[in-house]
């Protein structure tokens, strides 16, 4: 039991769960705590830093959750077991070598937030990219349009407008380092310090953490079967500046937005002159029934604003994604881009727009509809046969995961930590929640478990829950 | 004469002369202003719009800076004749159709802040780019560590040590979006709203913009033979938390901070737990005597952000660079990178380490050291010999720009504005300083004048001075 002289500093801007996490967790990595090593428990160690309990839990639910320890409920938190510390990899020229696992990089069975990496067409990527490196000359190689090369924002307005019925310019559209580029870029857009924001409970961890980090008040709306409950956020914050949402496939719970929400929620924007942000989360991956469309094409006021990814629509490691700019913000977002990074690489923006403009996107697409229907189809068949009686899923038509709920489920964290000794890595939908929720799950991804497999890796997470 | 319905919003937190900016920009970029029409003089026009006089002709020298108008003096201001609407190109698929020259990507003759386009090992780095593509494959496809590859942050850190002294981790670099990506990193990192920042005076623009915008106070430091004068800083604003340098040659003088500065400078630091941030800007290129060490190899107490990109020793369309990170912000930072972009593309990262571990890093440049005093040579003895006796050179022993100053030059930025209308883009000093200076001149890249070319090239630049 050690608790590696930690300090807080009390001072700070950042919260003190997240300053404990960082001082944990870089323990962790730097070898000062070992793998198997056993942590001061919770509740000594807010004794000792004179923090609340829930700090301290909050910390260690986050490694949990990222697999710097593990949760063994009475016998207490240890770092986990096949924790290996990151050290610098051998100087290596191959991508492959390069990447050597990391807490970042690796991709576990079940991990949200990933396409099927095995299934992506990369040889015919690899020689996209090819032609377009060998084309990088003269005035190619200097600074890009910092709001994105125009060729790839014409190629987005096209897919926009055929699959997702938005009708935007390409000068109206912004290319951003996936999401996490787009939230920034909104945030400092439409907000002041410490606006509030109607989010979604629950809702995406990594845009939770993102807009609290920037000391917006994050004001939690229940989400029901209609997605998020609008009436009631109104109650709650009616003056809140910006509503985030997830209307196509609620992000976690995977229900669609219902119209009349939709519409209560873009006349609440147009009275309060707030706005709205549309992560349009993936939309792409709709399985039956209507596709559900854009909010952003309904938007006659111009209050929306939508966000895309290629992140599972292509790969992660491309980080490019899409923003479609209000009019009003059109010269600011400009701005900022030049400001803040000056742009994206060329040579990325090049392959994706050549990609999309040949129409390997659009059979991408097709493709790999069939492909996570037929996994999502075996995972959850194998979960049923497993958990015969047990287990209630929740039958979303489009998404990348399934939610699963188990009768007498005692504690989705700890199951998710137990799985991920296991080489699983399961989410718990509890994390998902700010404040206080009995709602207990575990989300998985189907992206990369292939449909053979699913059995065997369902017999491998009913161990971590038993 | 015409205003185009010009319009400012005085509740907005944008600086008044930056929304005239904008908006004339945005009339000239959708053809509502045309091609040497002629706006409203100044005068009238900061009378219609009730600012000040200098709040319009902020917005007029940022916007002939820019190219987007020329300015006549007592003809007034036209928009530039040669100005061309940027227009969605068609659909394309080549990267080289794509880059339709716009007011981004155009490269001209004397503009600062590009590399040798020419002169860049294109076919290699495609080369390498085309195998490192094939290699994506599996976790290398999914999100990369957000703070940079591990290969390419070894690779970085590698060419630190040797090459500048500075000796830091793989773990304590992190990769950026070029220079703007670091400077916005450093100031979430460092600094608190409505901090003061020690700013060279004349300095880097499009960082003073960055800092401007962010809302930091900038202390304008006048700049000797000796580099920013500490001194003076102290007696200016002793509690500024942040000093911005460009120690090895300064931006755009040329000049090397001396010793007794920088040790003023770390000092000062230490005392005052303030911290520096280094712009380690073209220090690549250094051409004759001793090449001046990093201010950071002498950053014993650990108060240096070291910053450097590879936009000039590689290519600005590649958008990546390197922070080196002081110990005390390593976990902040990986946080920050993690919450803003999830990391950069690791096609273009997995290209970049492998140039520099396979040793084509140091090759190229050696030989771009070469080429570029050369270019240097040859420009500076056309012009020389243009304007004998009438022309000063700053003899700056490295760096990648000329400045030249001439008896009775009366209006760099005139001189400038003039000299894009014949596709020259040299920079007005002027333009450079905080508030009012004396000072005038041009700064000229030699970085796309081939030798053959530069007598030519001072001949049109000797039109415009006419």
């Amino acid at each position: 039991m050690k608790s590696s002289g930690l300090r807080i500093d009390r001072r700070s801007r950042v919260p003190l769960h997240r300053q404990l996490y960082d001082r944990i967790r870089g323990a962790i990595e730097t070898g000062v705590l070992k793998p198997g090593e056993r942590l001061a428990s919770a509740r000594s160690l807010a004794a000792q830093l004179d923090v609340a309990r829930g700090t301290v839990d909050a910390a260690f639910s986050r490694l949990a959750g990222e697999g710097y320890v593990v949760m063994r409920g009475p016998r207490g938190t240890l770092v986990a077991p096949d924790f290996r510390a990151r050290r610098p990899p051998r100087r290596s020229t191959s991508l492959r070598a390069d990447t050597v696992p990391s807490s970042h990089s690796t991709a576990l069975p079940l991990q949200l937030g990933l396409p099927a990496l095995d299934l992506f067409p990369r040889k015919l990527w690899a020689r996209i990219a090819a032609r377009q490196a060998r084309a990088l000359a003269g005035a190619a190689l200097a600074y890009p349009d910092p709001a994105g090369l125009p060729a790839l924002r014409e190629a987005v307005a096209g897919y926009l407008a055929v699959s997702r019925g938005v009708i935007a310019s390409p000068e109206a559209i912004v290319i951003t380092s996936g999401y996490q580029g787009a939230l920034s870029l909104v945030t400092a857009l439409a907000l002041n310090r410490g606006d509030r924001i109607w989010f979604e409970n629950p809702g995406y961890r990594i845009a939770r953490d993102a807009l609290a980090a920037q000391g917006f008040g994050l004001v939690p709306v229940p989400v029901d079967g209609e997605g998020l409950m609008v009436g009631e956020a109104k109650r709650r914050a009616p003056r809140a500046r910006l509503a985030v949402v997830t209307p196509a496939h609620q992000s976690p719970l995977g229900v669609t937005l219902s119209f009349p929400r939709r519409q209560a929620l873009l006349d609440w924007a147009l009275g309060r002159e707030a706005w709205i942000l549309e992560d349009d989360y993936d939309s792409e991956f709709h399985y039956s029934g209507h596709k559900p469309p854009a909010l952003k094409s309904l938007d006659a006021a111009d209050r929306v604003f939508y966000a895309g990814s290629f992140s599972k629509s292509l790969f992660p490691g491309l980080r490019l994604g899409y923003l479609v700019v209000p009019a009003r913000f059109g010269a600011d977002a400009a701005r900022l881009c030049r400001q803040r990074h000056r742009g994206h690489s060329v040579l990325d923006q090049a392959v994706a727009s050549a990609f999309i403009a040949e129409g390997h996107f659009a059979r991408h697409l097709r493709r790999m509809r069939l492909a996570y229907r037929a996994r999502r189809d075996a995972l959850s068949r194998a979960l049923r046969a497993r958990f015969e009686g047990r287990i209630a899923l929740a039958s979303a038509q489009g998404g990348l995961h399934v939610l699963a709920r188990w009768d007498g489920l005692r504690s989705d964290k700890v199951a998710a930590a137990k799985a991920l000794v296991l080489g699983l890595k399961p989410a718990a939908l509890s994390d998902l929640f700010l404040g206080f929720t009995a709602d207990q799950g575990l989300l998985m991804s189907f992206t990369n478990v292939a449909e053979k497999d699913a059995p065997a890796i369902v017999r491998r997470l009913a161990r971590a829950l038993e």
